[in-house]
C-alpha cells in the first residue's frame, strides 16, 4: 500500500477542490475539527491520532499515477490537474496533545491554510483521528474498570482490517493498554507484545499434560498456560498445577495460567484457591473471552480474582459506539485582508457550531483537578487568578462563574508551521503517561463507566455573544442571490 | 507500511511456532477458516477477501529487521530465528470463490500445509477475512432493502483505519455497492467513484444560490446540489428548481438533488412533487444521513421517492455486528503417513468443530435455487441425481433427506499450490456479479433482513459418524499423561 495518501479524500473534496481552483477562489481558512458527544455514554474521550496524521499531512502529494487517474474520471480539466500535480500543505495546525483528556465541541485540531488545502485534509483528519481517539477512549474505560489493571490488546484477528489493527493497538496502549498481541504493532510502534498458546497447541500433543511440559520446556520462565481446552477445573487445572510445582522446584518464575471460556468468577475463584493450597500463591490468573469494561467491572465488583485480561473485538472494534463523531468545520474565512468567523447553522441547536478561530483553555482547582473548559476566541487572555463567567453553548441564558482558579491550561499549541512539523513527538509510554495523568487528575465522577457527571464546555463571554449574532444574521441567508 | 505483513501475527503463534521447532514436531496438518453465525441476525453471508489474502500469503516473508525485533524479545533462540528467516508459505489452499453466498459451520478456506505454517497463517486469514466477509454481507443487506438500488458507499471519514476504509470500500463494492467517495480505492481496485459538494461548498458563497449556479457551471453535466444546508423546502429546493430549469434549457442531463437532513420521507416527497411540477421529472433524488438498511427499507415501504442511497458509517463500520466471528481450527493432521482427522471439542456443542478434512456441496432444485449445503469428507463423491441424508450438525438424531437435486455444486476450489497462486483473480465487478446472482438465486425467505428462514448446513453420513466418535474417544483425553 502507499504510505502517500492525497487520494484518501473522499471524491467530493476533490469535484470542490476544482470548483474553488477555477473560480480563481481561494482565501485564507481556518477549519476546525471538533466531536458532538463522548462515546460509549462515557464522560471522558482520549484524544489520539495526532502523529500518524502529521506524518501523512507533512507528506501529502500527488502522484503521475494520482494524475493519470483523476484525469481518466473525465470530470477534471489540465488547468486543474497541473495545480494538484504542485499542491502540497503549506499551512498551519494547533492541536491537543496527543493522549490528552478531551471533551465534546472543543476544537481537537485547527488548520489554517487556504481553502483548497483546507478542504483537501477533510477526510485524513476526520479517518485518522475518529478512530485513533475512539480505540483509545474505549482502551481507558477498560483500564479504568480494570482498578488500573493489566490489559492485553488481543484483537488483530477481528479487528477492522490490517491497518484498523495496527492503528488499534498504537491507540489501545495510549488509552491504557500495558501490551499487544500484534507483533508488527509492536515492531512498528514499540508496544510491548505478550502471548504464550492457543487451544491449538494444547490439542497438538497426545495429552494436555504433556502439551503443558513440552510448552514449558521451552519457556520455563514465561510459562502461562491456557487451561480450559478438555475440563478447566478437572483436567486444566490439576495438569498446570504439576507443571507450575515443577517449574517453581527449578527455581522458574512467571507462572500463571488463563482461563478462556466458561464462567469467569466462578473458575477464577477455584482456580485460585487451587493454586493457593499447592504453594502457587504467586501464579498468576489470565483471562479473556469476550469481554469489555462492563464485564470487567462487574467481575472485579464480585471479588473474581483475574490478575490480567485479554481484551480483543470489544476493545479493537469500539463496541457500543463504532465510530466517533468529530467533524471538520469551517470556522472563519479570510475576507480583504481579515478572518471573518464562520459558522455553520441547523436547525438542530446540536449541530450549530461554535463561529471563528478559537482556543481551549482548562481550568483547575487546588487539588489538580480539571473544572471546566472555556472556549474562547484565539485573541482573549485566559488567565489563572481572575473570575471567568462560562456560558452554556446553546442556552445563551445559562452561565456559571468560575472564580479563584488555581492554574489555567492553554490546549491547543502549534504542531505544524508552514506544512513543517514543529513538535517533538513523545514516544507510545509517554503519550500513555499522559492519558493516565489527565485521567486520574478528573474527578471520579467523569470517570464512571456508566451515567457520568458530565463535564463542562462553555463559551467566553466575547463568543457567546458572537455565537448568537451570528444566528441572528445568519437567518437570512438561505433565501436568494 | 510495510507490505509484508509476516509480523502481523498473534504473538502466540511465534510462541508456539518455537515451541514445535524446538521440539522437531512439524507434521503436514489441514486448518479450517469457517464462522459460527451470520452476522446481523441475517440468513446469508457474502464471502470476500480472498485476493488480498493470497496476494499477501503468497509474499509472506520476515525480514532482517523482522527477526532483529524478533531476537530483540529475548524470548527466541537463534535456532528459530534462522528457521523464520528460510520460511516462506509452501501449502495448498482451497477456497469459496470470492463473492459466493457461504453459511455457517461451512470452511470458506482450507490450507494444507506443514503445522509451523499453517499457524502462522492464522492470524492474517482471520484479520482478512472477518473484516471483508463483514462489510460484502452489510453491503448486500442494504442493496437488498433497497430493491437492487443505486447505493454509494461514503464511509472514508469514519471508518476504522485507513486500510479499515480501503478494505471497506473494496467489500462494499463486492456485496452491491455501486460506487465509493473514496478516491484511492477507486484508484487502487478500480470502483466507481462519486461525490459532489458538501455544506461547506455552499457556505464558501455568499449566498446559496450563487454556490449552486457556481457548482454548475464547472460540472453541468454532473450536478447534483445539497440543498439542507439552510432551509430544504423553502431555500435549498427552490434554488435547485433555478439552476435545475437552467441547465435543461442548456441542454444537460444528470442533474439532481441530494437531501442529508430532516424526514428523509416527508422532504423526498415534497421534493419530488416540486422537481415534478417544474418539469424536473428526470431530476434524481439522493439521500444520506445516518442510513442503514431497515431505515432503508422502511423509507422505501412508505413510499419516499429516493433514487440513490450515499450510505457511511453503518456500512464500512458494519453497524450491528463489529466483526464476523470466524475461527480458524485444526481439521486434520499427518500420522505414520495418513492424515488423523482432528476435533476442537467443548462443553457448549456450538463450539464443538467438524473435524476432518471437508468439501462443500450445494444442492440446487430445477428453479436453481439453492436447497441446503452438505459438507462431506474430502473423499466422499457428492452428485446431482442421488439421494443423500442430510444430518445435522449438533443432533446425531435430526436429518432430512435430500432427492432429486438438479445440480450439485461443490464449492471449495484450489487456489494455492505449494505456495504459489493457481487461480486467476476476477475484477471486482465480476465478483459483485457472482454475489448478485448468487443473491438472487436464493428463495427470498433467506435473504429477508429480519427474521431469516435459516438455511441448512449439513454433515454427510459419513462426517457425522466420524464427528460422533470423536467426541466419544475425546471425553478422556484431557486428564492425564
Amino acid at each position: 500500500m502507499s504510505s502517500n495518501l492525497a487520494l484518501l479524500t473522499d471524491f467530493y473534496e476533490l469535484t470542490m477542490m476544482q470548483g474553488y481552483c477555477l473560480n480563481h477562489y481561494n482565501p485564507d481558512t481556518v477549519f476546525e475539527m471538533f466531536f458532538r458527544r463522548p462515546p460509549f455514554g462515557g464522560g471522558f474521550t482520549v484524544f489520539a491520532g495526532l502523529q500518524p496524521l502529521l506524518e501523512r499531512v507533512a507528506e501529502l502529494a500527488f502522484t503521475a499515477e494520482d494524475r493519470s487517474y483523476l484525469e481518466a474520471q473525465g470530470l477534471f480539466r489540465p488547468e486543474f490537474l497541473d495545480y494538484l500535480s504542485d499542491l502540497r500543505f503549506t499551512g498551519d495546525i494547533w492541536a491537543m496533545p496527543e493522549g490528552s483528556v478531551v471533551f465534546p465541541g472543543e476544537p481537537l485540531l485547527r488548520v489554517h491554510a487556504p481553502l483548497i488545502q483546507g478542504q483537501l485534509l477533510e477526510s485524513l483528519v476526520l479517518n485518522i483521528l475518529n478512530f485513533q481517539t475512539l480505540v483509545a477512549t474505549k482502551a481507558a474505560r477498560i483500564w479504568l474498570a480494570s482498578n488500573e489493571g493489566t490489559v492485553l490488546e488481543f484483537g488483530l484477528r477481528r479487528a477492522q482490517g490490517v491497518n484498523g489493527a495496527l492503528a488499534a493497538s498504537r491507540a489501545a496502549f495510549i488509552g491504557g493498554a500495558a501490551a499487544t498481541s500484534n507483533t508488527l504493532a509492536g515492531r512498528m510502534f514499540g508496544i510491548p507484545v505478550r502471548g504464550t498458546m492457543a487451544h491449538s497447541w494444547v490439542m497438538a500433543f497426545s495429552s494436555e499434560l504433556e502439551a503443558f511440559r513440552k510448552y514449558a520446556e521451552v519457556y520455563p520462565d514465561s510459562c502461562t498456560l491456557l487451561i480450559d481446552t478438555y475440563d478447566t477445573v478437572k483436567s486444566g487445572l490439576e495438569n498446570a498445577v504439576v507443571v507450575g510445582k515443577s517449574l517453581k522446584a527449578g527455581g522458574h518464575r512467571h507462572f500463571g495460567v488463563r482461563l478462556d471460556s466458561g464462567d469467569l468468577e466462578y473458575l477464577s475463584k477455584q482456580v485460585r484457591q487451587r493454586l493457593d493450597a499447592e504453594g502457587l500463591q504467586e501464579a498468576a490468573i489470565a483471562a479473556s473471552n469476550e469481554l469489555d469494561e462492563e464485564i470487567i467491572q462487574q467481575l472485579l465488583a464480585q471479588g473474581a480474582p483475574i490478575d490480567t485480561w485479554g481484551v480483543g473485538t470489544h476493545l479493537v472494534t469500539a463496541k457500543g459506539d463504532s465510530a466517533l463523531t468529530g467533524v471538520y468545520k469551517l470556522a472563519a474565512r479570510k475576507v480583504d485582508g481579515r478572518y471573518q468567523p464562520a459558522i455553520k447553522v441547523s436547525n438542530n441547536p446540536e449541530k450549530i457550531s461554535d463561529p471563528g478561530i478559537k482556543q481551549v483553555h482548562r481550568f483547575y482547582n487546588g487539588s489538580g483537578s480539571p473544572i471546566a473548559d472555556l472556549l474562547a476566541t484565539e485573541e482573549e487572555r485566559v488567565e489563572a487568578g481572575r473570575d471567568y463567567r462560562f456560558y452554556h453553548p446553546r442556552y445563551p441564558y445559562k452561565f456559571m462563574d468560575v472564580t479563584g482558579a488555581k492554574r489555567v491550561q492553554t490546549l491547543l499549541e502549534q504542531v505544524m508551521l508552514g506544512g513543517k512539523i514543529v513538535t517533538e513527538f513523545p514516544d507510545l509510554p509517554a503519550l500513555q503517561g499522559r492519558a493516565r495523568a489527565n485521567l486520574r487528575s478528573l474527578d471520579h465522577t467523569y470517570r464512571r463507566i456508566l451515567n457520568p457527571h458530565l463535564y463542562k464546555v462553555s463559551l467566553s463571554e466575547k463568543l457567546k455573544d458572537l455565537k448568537f449574532r451570528l444566528i441572528a444574521e445568519y437567518a437570512g441567508k438561505g433565501t436568494g442571490a
